[in-house]
């Protein structure tokens, strides 16, 4: 495989097994698609798939997981606690390598394209392949959800989907489709109970209140280690790398005499990401990540 | 691809192109390896070639590569600055990904045999492939170079091969195969032009002077950039990390009162040692080199 992006789908049934294998089964069936995860929660009865694979198979694999999931899943019957308004509720692209931004935003408006056209489900596009700014941010395209958006797709002019019908599918609702960077989880552990000192630091360092620009952080408890943690999600790890918010917080630590234990990326991260954090810490002059042995298998 | 060993073959020919070709052809037309490098010195007269591939490919490609270069290229006619004793002088299987250096070895020992017994070519196993202690050193094996070997391999019982006749092939002469850990060319430059600075640092880090253990190092001179620089080979990162290195002759570097400019990585390096280096540097905890998410591409 040369040119990778990742698909993250998410599928509003977390509990009926047979219904996940079947989706999943689609994908899998794509030749230059590799499944990496399926993680169903009963509770939010919700699936979240995370598959990658070649721009092309890629697109396949989505678009033949969205058609079975509509075929499956009935949302007037669908309970749960995460927020949902389809059967595939929102499914981002991720360029992993080879493939810009830009690449991903095509395939992503292009399996949109597809998905209203063919199973006349209305596509809403988001983040990066978002067509109208008020569209970017996933939470306002979902509020008040299925029940809600129901109602008023057809009468409210600002619920007008991108792409299909303005009139829900009867079973599948709407899905959301868009591009992203890969997010990034990152945790630094304190060596304190104290959750003030973690939510201080989570302030300085999150954009919202004037941190660093792609990074979300919040103050969390373990409290079965007895310490606290500033918890990250890293938006865009090539803006805003990995060691940039691990100096900050450290930084932010010192200044409260507290000292970090360690550090934790939770789930999967780049190759990129990785090699630029080793880049930064041995001040590495003229490195290519194409230097590294591992990246030649895909080109 | 699963499964990946990188094999770097080292030919007596570095200027007629077209022998060269030849041999590389034998490479490449093996499926399941990937040819990842030529470089070939006329002054040398020698090629130096890297391939990866699955195990039983890359053997496959090895033994071919050495046939043809059995056929094309006579030692009595060869004339080169760098010592030799075979058309395929030297020929280290290296271990990358999901392969112990212990498979390696047998790797290496099943091509030597079979370049000896289907080509008559006396084999000699050096580093981890050695079967005599004396046999690990490869200047050693080289000693006196082909026109010495010629006498001795039949008289002198410390020269006899570890495989095949106690006879130079008429033209290819003898072989050396082996299995080693990946080198990694790392070099950090001073800001001095103080010569002795970096020599005393390259003393202090080597293993040879009492230093790290898989450390060699030199004091160089970068006359262009008015620098210094302490120039190292890594000869096993697993057991003495990059960063190992690099904060070893930084403690060397601020008792002399000399800053770091940057450091440089020459060439290949594989993908665990980076990682390695993000690692320390993040303090992270339970993190796992196949959380990486492109690592996935080759379960």
């Amino acid at each position: 495989m040369d040119r990778i992006v990742e698909c993250i789908p998410n599928f509003s049934e977390g509990k009926r097994k047979e219904v996940i294998d079947q989706i999943v089964g689609e994908i899998k069936k794509v030749k230059g698609v590799k499944l990496l995860d399926v993680e169903s929660d009963a509770d939010h009865n919700r699936s979240v798939v995370t598959f990658i694979g070649e721009p092309e198979a890629a697109a396949e694999a989505a678009f033949l997981a969205t058609k079975k999931a509509s075929e499956l899943i009935d949302l007037n019957l669908h309970r749960g606690e995460h927020p949902r308004i389809g059967a595939t509720d929102v499914m981002p692209f991720v360029p992993i390598s080879n493939v810009t931004m830009k690449e991903c935003v095509e395939l992503a408006r292009n399996v949109g394209k597809r998905i209203a056209d063919e199973l006349k489900i209305p596509v809403y596009l988001y983040e990066a392949a978002a067509l109208k700014p008020e569209c970017t941010n996933l939470a306002d395209i979902r509020k008040g959800e299925y029940e809600c958006l129901k109602n008023e797709i057809g009468t409210n002019p600002a619920r007008k989907p991108d792409y299909g019908p303005a009139k829900l599918h009867p079973t599948a609702g709407a899905t959301v489709v868009g591009a992203r960077e890969p997010l990034i989880a990152f945790n630094v552990n304190l060596a304190t109970n104290d959750m003030e000192i973690a939510k201080k630091i989570a302030k300085a360092v999150r954009f919202s209140s004037g941190g660093l620009k792609c990074v979300k952080a919040k103050g969390f408890e373990l409290k079965n280690r007895g310490i606290v943690q500033v918890s990250m999600n890293l938006t865009n790890y090539r803006e805003t790398p990995v060691y940039k918010a691990y100096e900050m917080v450290k930084s932010e630590a010192e200044r409260c005499n507290v000292k970090i234990i360690g550090c934790e990326i939770i789930g999967l991260v780049p190759l990129d990401a990785i090699a630029d954090v080793a880049n930064f810490y041995l001040k590495l002059e003229n490195f290519k990540n194409e230097q590294i042995l591992e990246k030649r298998l895909w080109e």
